[in-house]
């Protein structure tokens, strides 16, 4: 029943989108009615906790602002184990063994796709939270720094989307992935000294450059359409980075 | 460095509460300032993922609010293995074995302590997020309905913060923790005909009232000090449950 509960919604979407059919939404504060259709956000996730996975609140912040924006979501992941199982008590790794797609269904509720069935034209946008699973199951950054490789099924949708001018969003650590496929774009620094030293020095190296923002603010690099926050990377109160997650996806949206 | 990011805040808000120093905060919109102390509130979780363990984005939402609400938080899980595991892509059980503390610890970024360790007079509220998690690892309440009975660390802590008059908070499916408990209190009700067929009417077998309120809304049980809301429990868009969770928090905080 869980799984099933927002096909109604979904189908609706679907249906509107397929008609083009515009709808009328007046805009607190506004007087006047804006015209605009549903935007189609997928959003990419990499496990499930910090340490191994996607970051939890980041990926649910994303969530949160794109149904409050009004856009309808799909959720991804690549089929894959990932690097590692980390035990976050313990802040060790464990010697299990956990698929990226199963983990990252805890946090779609069920509700998620094998990365490889993920259509650029069926979708507006691409959002990727942070957390370190961007950095060691979407990418080898945390082992190799800027000479890492890029899974071939998340490299491929970020040069489909950017291909098509089609935004995309990222936070926390995930600009690294922006950095290697986009040389010379400009990114949100991921970490700098906190984490994974010499980080920025690398997307430097990368020919990129990372634009220092408080929590509360994205960056927006318009030329390839990348929006990026800081989020966790920052040392702030968990609303802060909620706001700043919001902050990102409306960005994201404005340029769907 | 993520483990301990937030020390210094945490220290910072200890010491505050030991001067019992006053905080002059201004509300927005409000010309008056208020007299507040900082609340301290303990978020008791039941692992990660909505199908075993703790719903995630209700966990999450309960931090955001809490942080917004400018709360400590302190967030605890029972040390004990989860009633099973469930594959989040398949919707089946698997053979693993996880721990309830160990998965909680992903939500709480390693922040976390045993229940064990939960002292009342160190906090002025509790709040349990939903999920089966509070079902099935919490109490036995997903196998044995009404005659369930509840972990013992699970029932301390609810009977000693309810015996000091200060609030519980409840979401989702936890609130049949309080109809266990406390027989005769008023709970928003957890599924009805949705998930677990027959749980309105065991409520109703315990004594309980189950009041119906929409996703937005929480319901205050005055002479329990209890605060409950329906959250995913309703069919709405996942900003709107964020939002009800954040009604129930705010009820929290001023019974706190």
């Amino acid at each position: 029943e869980f799984k099933t509960r927002t096909s109604p919604e979904k189908s609706l979407l679907k249906y509107l989108n397929s008609l083009q059919t515009l709808n009328f939404l007046s805009r607190g504060g506004c007087s006047l009615l804006t015209l605009t259709t549903v935007k189609r956000v997928a959003v990419v996730l990499a496990g499930c906790g910090v340490y191994d996975g996607s970051e939890i609140h980041e990926a649910s912040a994303v969530l949160v602002h794109l149904s409050r924006g009004g856009a309808s979501v799909n959720m991804f992941a690549p089929n894959v184990d990932q690097m590692h199982v980390i035990n976050h008590l313990a802040g060790q790794p464990s010697e299990e063994k956990r698929n990226v797609l199963v983990e990252s269904a805890r946090l779609a509720r069920g509700n998620i796709q094998d990365l490889s069935k993920l259509s650029v034209k069926d979708h507006d946008a691409v959002i990727f939270p942070g957390g370190f699973g961007a950095a060691k199951n979407l990418c080898t950054w945390a082992v190799q720094g800027k000479d890492c490789s890029v899974n071939d099924e998340v490299k491929a949708a970020l040069q489909a989307f950017h291909g098509e001018g089609k935004p995309i969003g990222l936070c926390c650590i995930s600009p690294v992935l922006a950095a290697k496929v986009f040389p010379g774009c400009e990114v949100t620094p991921p970490g700098g000294a906190r984490c994974f030293a010499g980080t920025a020095a690398a997307i430097n190296q990368l020919g990129c450059k990372h634009v220092s923002k408080s929590v509360s603010e994205s960056h927006v690099d318009e030329k390839n359409k990348l929006v990026t926050t800081c989020a966790f990377m920052c040392n702030a109160p968990i609303h802060e980075i909620f706001d700043g997650i919001g902050a990102m996806v409306k960005d994201v949206l404005k340029l769907a």
